[in-house]
């Protein structure tokens, strides 16, 4: 598969998602222009990937951090990376460090979620998967990790409007790898739930606040309610860099608009299109991160976890 | 406004909804197939208008009623209407009177639910307007009564995927009538519920069992589980040819799946697409018929309804 951010010494080269799952093209990526274009038109997207992508563009064009740092508001990767590069000696050996560390990130996230998750049935939401990662994913890491221990696994992917990352990339990435998906409109997730074949719902984060609220996809909090309802669990995934004790709680994440043109309307009406809503996270059964599984109460376990505390099923 | 449906003498004619909001198609209808086609491909859509076309089916081709009747499963109308014309003597005459009837029932509803409903915020799915019937609509009437009464009113209305019901149906009808109306993703819903902007959810109904469970579209169930999280009221507006006091309960109501092809998924992924979903009634608020405002327990206030218990608030 062609890998969704690489770096070649002198560019940043990205598999195009918007072309998905109809082209694979190879964007080259010099400029910062062509960097903040990239991040804000989502050829490049996942909280993860535009970290990584936005390190690289922090070492492309230096002056240019902080128009990069704020291409996209909501996912709280983004600046931390740009911020880690630019407090850096050597940018580039720190881009790539982000890089490799979002690898390895999704790797332990795939073995502790593959441990935590109760049965093989999963219902997601968006793309959280290699394509919003450079690495296995995030809330798929534990299907790709159990797919590959040839344990039997099945993924429910909501399509996700309005840019339908789930019937586009969720689905292409997890066909192409050979894991069973069926993609359904996003409304019919509660009916689904309701039929009982769903084990756990998973999903990826673009932001986790100090007291564990989560900024994720729009929907994300329609399916946490609607888990609850019918008693199944709800787990985000993500890795550290998604943390951010900074903001006290989901009421100060501030969530992206989106242009109403995503969203064909008959004349006359208005649209309501906001990119992430946030789930509270009374809601959320467990966090799971590289650093671990991250449980009630989650201010104290997001705070040891961001600190470096040891990794570990907690 | 071109009529949703209107006979001629000798055919049924029909606004294509699949057309709309792009053009305004007239479709003559002379024969079963013709009914047929158009009530399975969703011309003609909305249980009451598919209730009167159906009657008038079955005046052009009284010898295919059973097919007509079971075009499509879900809505309770349809097999009601076809079996009203066939056991009359004359028809025509019931027909018109069923079509007559509708109209008069979308009044009643709006005047119901105009008195019935708190605020003037509210949130809808699908269309259950004037273009899923022959009058001014079921869960949209009372948003025309109380605007022709030159009260306040606004809607929001979920896209509705697959078919974009809400965008296309709901939207354009409302603009046309000059009722300012707000288009979100169906994912959007939760949010738009927490923000605290919505003062109840309306919907229609395809069939409501003795119980008061009831059948509507895919995602009307996501949106009963999310206001009753909110602590929103969550009506729901039909006529009492939509009471189906012989099937029990939602268990027993046949959902129809729709095509895998109405949602484009990349290759190698499976499409569950079913048409609608079920809500109990413990999260249902009240029934606003035509027979009046219908309370817990719904049992005997449907079984009154349907014997024609005098109309009045319950």
């Amino acid at each position: 598969m062609i890998p969704t951010v690489a770096w070649t010494g002198d560019a940043l080269e990205i598999l195009d998602q918007t072309r998905l799952p109809e082209e694979e093209v190879v964007l080259r990526l010099t400029t910062e222009d062509d960097v903040i274009d990239a991040i804000r038109r989502l050829a490049v997207r996942g909280a993860p990937a535009i970290g990584v992508a936005g390190a690289f563009g922090a070492v492309l064009a230096p002056d240019a951090a902080e128009r990069i740092a704020s291409a996209r508001p909501t996912a709280h990767n983004l600046r931390w990376a740009v911020e880690r590069v630019m407090a850096a000696d050597d940018r580039e050996a720190e881009a790539i460090a982000i890089w490799r560390e979002d690898q390895a990130a999704c790797e332990a996230i795939g073995a502790f979620g593959a441990a935590e998750l109760p049965g093989s049935r999963f219902l997601t939401i968006c793309n959280a998967g290699r394509l919003a990662t450079t690495g296995i994913g995030t809330a798929l890491a534990p299907v790709y990790t159990r797919a590959q221990a040839g344990e039997p696994v099945e993924v429910f992917a909501c399509e996700t409007r309005p840019l339908r990352q789930g019937a586009r990339l969720t689905a292409w990435e997890l066909a192409d790898a050979g894991v069973p998906v069926t993609v359904l409109p996003d409304g019919a997730a509660g009916a689904l739930l309701a039929s009982g074949v769903v084990d756990a719902v998973i999903t990826g984060c673009d932001r986790v606040a100090a007291n564990g609220d989560v900024a994720n996809k729009i929907g994300t909090f329609g399916l946490a309610i609607a888990a609850r309802h019918h008693g199944v669990p709800f787990y985000v995934l993500g890795p550290r860099s998604t943390l951010d004790p900074a903001t006290p709680s989901g009421d100060a994440i501030e969530i992206e608009q989106r242009a109403a043109s995503e969203i064909a309307v008959a004349g006359g009406a208005s649209v309501w299109n906001p990119a992430f809503d946030v789930t509270p996270s009374s809601l959320v059964t467990a966090l799971i991160t590289d650093a671990g599984v991250l449980r009630e109460p989650f201010g104290p376990a997001i705070e040891d976890a961001v600190s470096g505390g040891a990794a570990g099923s907690s």
